[in-house]
């Protein structure tokens, strides 16, 4: 075993795509001029608009977080109160939040090994009376199996939410993501390849879903003289909007400097014994979002063991999602969870590490980050 | 009669506080550097300070919009699902929606005539077994009967939340506005006198409170590997956070020039038959958010004549708030409320107007304001 020396900067799991800052400023010079700062006007439309085309979507309303909007989409399928919504534990905090905040139940199931998002053959037994709303998420960009799960919706008469956090431009054969399920929340934070500092949106192929989730992310307000919902404020000001218009044009060239990093990374990890790199299914585009590498049992170090030698290098990789979603001390004593099998998302939360990914990573800084792996 | 002529310019009812934008840029050149975009950064906890200093208070929390804020205050509360929480109806929707959003019920109280602010009088006949809590809003910075209220709350053993949307500033006794009842959310959205764009707060004596919601907008995070509460996204941007810290240079100004536009206003109007200007109670400071007019019988028109001839004239006042709460259709079926007096609101709701207020008001569009009511 090799001794590594620590680099000096720090290299850490991503780094925000940013806009020049001479762009961004030519919207504000617009936005001071016209003194409208918010409430859904000029950036906020233009972007609106702009995302449609880029996400290949008919129907779309824009929020200022993806978690608001993710709130938002569960409270507007209007599901009964203490209803059951299966999901996977396998996600960030904010996916089985929003179920809680709806006075909804979240009920985890297992995920799948290859793409590691919900386990389709795992949801049906997990079906009660209460059940309303399968809501699963395209994990790193991995698609969810969306044809299984629709047909249980259908078997069963469910709502379907998708959380497409991670998969902002994905495709499932030929189809931009956001089409599938009753609706889909896209994150816009800044960690995201393409963001909008915080920000997100949702989308539906059923249009009246999307113009009522557009009332209530603005308090439900009708009119002047009418309030007709009870909403909330999920808005996105103008100069987050002005930030995303900006980022649409860099966006595709962050991704292909990505899948350079990817290629340069897969070549030299798919032979290090006891690395897996998990792969995009065939019928899918890549978002880049993330690059997870599995360690399995014949690696020589574990999971952690390699984190904690990667933090002592000035080196910040990710366990994500470690602990899962069931792990929670507010999700553990969960009353409403019926026992089910965790087994592939408790093995693989102990073994899933992010490895920095972002289209400003250099060639030293790849070639460090390969070694460790390789001579651990 | 006087025939009015149109003015050329529209004069709206407030026009938003912005700073310079090159004052703006220098952050924003801090920012672009850092690559800090979000999550709790240097501006973010910069402004949380600040502001802690400016509004007198010990704990404050920052949060992406005050309805979000006003949210996760009730939710942090704990009020038992399904209780009734006693309200003005002489609001915004966002007041009686946030308590709903909680899975709690809100039961309009009416109001006082010479603040327009919950008549705490009336507040004791509408307490239920059921009640949890009693929510005041310091109407356009009008603030609430704080003595009774509290006598009242501690009675019953009842929380009280203000909503201090209006009343950045404010102080009653000397004391700021945000000392008072549990908690109080503050509002900085783009129409306030000191704005983050979107955004607001929480404050309140109760640090613990404020370590709640504090963890509870970002998720109830504890750790990398702990999430110990059911939390949501409320974080306020580092770009906001650094529009906020250029406002607060700023916003005394505009309140002395607002100040000279009020005693402008009060001079003139004060003449007038049938124009009653509300007035700040002797023991509280004016935030100078708004300048609200009552229309009395004896006035030639009625507060609905007035409102369209000032629109005729291109110049736009605002009936706040017209309709009250009880009347939107999202409440009016209200099946919790129980029968209750709201003489005063349905009064008040009809004659309330606010003038255009904001400092770069002219002495043109001042004086012709003025004479249209003169000659109305």
């Amino acid at each position: 075993m090799e001794v590594m020396t620590k680099i000096k900067r720090e290299i850490f799991v991503t780094k925000p795509l940013l806009p020049l800052l001479s762009d961004l400023n030519k919207h504000l010079v617009d936005i001071w001029e016209s003194k409208w700062l918010t409430n859904m006007s000029i950036k906020h439309n233009e972007l609106e608009n702009k995302l449609k085309d880029t996400l290949e979507v008919s129907n779309l309303s824009l929020f200022n977080n993806g978690t608001i909007a993710l709130l938002v989409a569960i409270k507007a399928l209007d599901l009964p109160y203490g209803s059951e919504v299966i999901t996977t534990p396998f996600t960030f905090a904010a996916t089985p939040h929003c179920i809680s905040w709806n006075g909804l139940k979240p009920v985890f199931c297992d995920i799948e090994p290859n793409t590691m998002t919900i386990d389709p053959d795992k949801i049906e037994s997990l079906i009660t009376q209460n059940t309303s709303a399968i809501l699963g998420v395209h994990v790193y960009g991995f698609p969810c199996n969306v044809e299984k799960i629709e047909n249980i919706a259908k078997k069963y008469n469910l709502k379907v939410i998708y959380d497409a956090a991670h998969a902002f431009s994905t495709k499932i054969n030929g189809v931009g993501i956001g089409n599938f399920g009753d609706v889909t929340m896209f994150s816009f934070h800044a960690t995201k390849i393409f963001n909008t500092i915080e920000g997100g949106c949702l989308t539906s192929n059923n249009s009246l879903l999307i113009k009522k989730v557009s009332s209530l992310r603005n308090f439900g307000i009708q009119s002047e003289e009418n309030v007709e919902e009870i909403g909330i404020n999920g808005k996105l000001n103008e100069l987050q909007a002005s930030f995303g218009l900006e980022c649409l044009k860099i966006y595709k060239d962050e991704q292909r400097k990505r899948n350079k990093i990817k290629l340069y990374y897969n070549d030299r990890l798919s032979k290090v014994k006891g690395i897996k790199i998990p792969r995009m299914p065939n019928n899918a585009t890549d978002s880049h979002q993330y690059y997870p590498i599995i360690i399995e049992d014949d690696y020589s170090l574990t999971r952690d063991e390699l984190y904690k030698k990667f933090k002592s290098l000035n080196i910040f990789t990710r366990k994500y999602f470690y602990p899962a979603c069931h792990d929670y001390s507010c999700y553990k004593d969960n009353p409403t969870m019926i026992p089910n099998d965790l087994t592939v998302v408790n093995d693989y939360k102990n073994r899933v590490l992010c490895l920095p990914y972002y289209g400003s990573l250099n060639q030293y800084e790849m070639n460090k980050i390969c070694e460790v792996i390789e001579n651990a």
